[in-house]
């Protein structure tokens, strides 16, 4: 029996540092190794990616549009990256950001979370355009099976702003109600961290009272994205142990040899580490 | 060289009616047909799928999730289902409702329009959380390729209702500014009709203007949610010939017979045929 996710984070964390380590095979990462863009070059990825995170980080998060974007093949590639990633002991937070009715999230709910579930991973993340409501399969599935959720709350890019920032009819903006809500999930859980984590990029509010979701954050946006540690320290100072900062392609530069790759994770999250501490 | 979306889509209309056949194979509608609830069990839903859709609809509208939930044998049996489809002369319309940051967008992009696309596909279902203007890899792709897309703006789902009535900066709801941001980006197109359709329920709010928008509309949720012909035609009455009812339960559910599953999909599409006409 697994313990809980936010354990296994907190556990983790404490060995190889709060640092998630994106694993994206864009175009521009597979070309700038030498390998195909193609699902040969994918599985070769899969290879170098486990043998650069090994030892490096506690945690991994592939982004499944890079996999999909190879056809049933890739998606033969990503399910041996997590089957194999979890086997060496990472935690694999698997960037998907479905969301739907609740009918068909129970289809997904089936994809991801169970020793059955073709992609069973750690964690999952979630897109909330249909409402938090709608996720209770995502919720029961999770709770069963020890895993984590990450709801997009606060992304990243400055498109989502808008609409994120919309004002509900309890004069709170869409992502502050969010919080809130997964906020009083977790507050029903055992335990002092939920199940129910945000995504939540540096910047945002100062007014957000983000220690009482009682759940974890995934912070994108580190490196290529323009975001410094600071910048997450910053976001994060009244829960700064909760806060997983992701990086990808800044790391991936450092590739194909793995040992380089994983020189340069090491050293980010010994630095995330640093400064993300209670 | 194909013509645009919305001229397929108008032209199959006139003959087949606006019918939109979900092939979403639950694990209930598997086990109903006699069929086991695992790959080979998907791929003898295919042919039953495709030829019940044959000579009764022009549009077919797999649901991505009960595909993913076999994972890569199952994303197998969706890419042959999707490629059959087209080939007999049917419309696809993939309901995925991918969104996310734009280089991750343009990922997805790839899996889902072109030539060498692994899900090549009419069109695509888009979530919008990280906002509109995050989508130009999907809007730039679909115009390559003559396909279409289909934002959500107001789901069949109660849960969606707080988030998507939000008040935005300017006053308006969130589905409502995105409404006017599609209508905006059709505009520029050429045709009467854009690229960019959106996912509306019936129900939605009798102020919008949804004829502005330029685009058509995909209309969730008819029959096993709940939604009559009629609700549908009374939401569109100010555009009725852009509206595209989707039912999938409902229609299944005469399985596994496909010449059942036809008549019942063929009765539906001429009742909406006569309500849904400009």
């Amino acid at each position: 029996m697994y313990d809980a996710f936010a354990a296994r984070v907190l556990a983790v964390r404490q060995v190889r540092g709060p640092l998630v380590l994106g694993l994206d095979p864009s175009a521009a990462i597979l070309s700038s190794w030498g390998l195909a863009d193609d699902a040969e070059g994918l599985e070769a990825f899969v290879d170098v990616a486990l043998s650069a995170a090994m030892d490096s980080v506690g945690l991994v998060k592939p982004q499944s549009a890079f996999y999909e974007r190879h056809g049933w093949r890739g998606m033969r590639a990503l399910e041996r990256l997590v089957r194999e990633a979890r086997a060496m002991g990472l935690l694999v937070i698997l960037d998907a950001k479905r969301g739907d009715i609740g009918s068909t999230n129970a289809a997904y709910a089936q994809t991801y979370f169970g020793e059955d579930a073709p992609l069973a991973c750690d964690a999952l993340t979630l897109s909330p355009y249909l409402g938090l409501g709608a996720m209770e399969p995502f919720f029961a599935a999770a709770e069963a099976t020890r895993a984590g959720l990450f709801v997009v709350v606060h992304s990243s890019n400055p498109e989502g702003r808008a609409l994120q920032q919309a004002t509900g009819g309890n004069g709170r903006s869409v992502a502050a109600k969010l919080l809130e809500e997964i906020g009083e999930r977790n507050a029903r859980a055992a335990g002092a961290l939920g199940s129910v984590g945000a995504v939540v990029a540096a910047g945002a509010p100062r007014t957000w009272d983000l220690s009482a979701m009682r759940g974890l954050f995934l912070v994108p946006g580190v490196g290529a994205q323009g975001t410094t540690p600071e910048d997450v320290a910053s976001t994060f100072s009244s829960c700064p142990a909760r806060a997983l900062p992701s990086a990808s392609r800044s790391i991936l530069a450092a590739g194909p040899d793995p040992r380089r790759i994983g020189a340069s994770a090491r050293a980010l999250s010994a630095r995330f580490g640093e400064l993300l501490t209670d």
